[in-house]
């Protein structure tokens, strides 16, 4: 098993973030040529996906996630803690922290159109992200 | 580690198509008697997850992302390729693309009205979906 | 590869479990030093997640979940079965049931705020949840 951190740092509530060629160059540094990548944000208000990295479907995600956890609603959370971010919480949730990736010739096999993404759902955005890939196989 | 893939053929949006015996099949042919196997769908308008397959659930279920990503919404994938699925991208994303179920004396320890399935999410059905299946284990 | 079975009774429909602890003790019980322990929940009416584990945010995420599939909605699964609990099928069915999450010097690599959750999804609640750990690893 191969272990690596990846770090990336958010500019907006909302923002996704492409990971795919970082975690393209964490499998190559593995060596390993067949086998799975594992991915996992340490966070509470991030999450990881797939999708096709297209600034039209990119909206449409966010509108879809608003249908879940409404900007105005009244969360819980926010009345407890008054740190506004009960939105972000639910959704990362739904959404989830972990993410495991097939791997053939040392490359990803993802679809043509399928990018690998975190999803920055933090009112307080503009931090940074930890993601630990974990590379098993041969 | 053993991999091998699976294909099937949806014929509807939101076709659910169960994949237990496949998967079983494949578990069977790596001869791995305990450990896990991952499946993975290359394809970002389709999405992988477990539950009991059972017309009334898979309607229900059906019903519920239409919540989400609501048939007659304004989609900006939809306006800027105007290629209708822009609901599909959405939900799929959301259902994810990945799924992990453990193995023992070479079968799977799902649950008894638990089925693995493909969601088939995209508005032009009627496609081949590849599923990436990676045994691995002793 | 080394495997253990956690078993929690939940009360309530909606109950969040923390599993941190538990999964904790698998992960030292195994050994592994480095690596992933993978968790499976063997029931199509409840799921697993991390989230921050605060009353708040646990009634946000309840809430957001009854947008998806609402207490009144009429449910074919209900129907055919008289059962009730087509809502938790299809909630589960959403969250999905498989996890993982990284191992380092034999301890969870969660963040701070960042818990591991089983969903109590069932209208029928009271019931033991059986959930598969698997740790892989050197």
């Amino acid at each position: 098993m191969f272990t690596k951190t990846i770090r990336v740092t958010s500019q907006n509530e909302g923002d996704v973030i492409d990971l795919t060629d970082e975690v393209k160059k964490v499998v190559k540094d593995s060596g390993i040529k067949t086998g799975l990548v594992h991915l996992f944000v340490q966070h509470s208000t991030a999450a990881l996906t797939t999708i096709e990295f297209e600034p039209g479907v990119l909206q449409d995600l966010k509108c879809a996630l608003s249908v879940l956890a409404p900007d105005n609603a009244d969360y819980a959370h926010n009345t407890r803690w008054g740190d506004g971010n009960g939105r972000s919480h639910v959704k990362a949730a739904l959404v989830g922290p972990s993410l495991m990736v097939p791997i053939e010739n040392n490359n990803l096999l993802c679809g043509t159109w399928q990018q690998i993404v975190l999803l920055e759902l933090d009112v307080n955005a503009g931090r940074e992200r930890t993601i630990v890939c974990t590379v098993s196989g041969d």
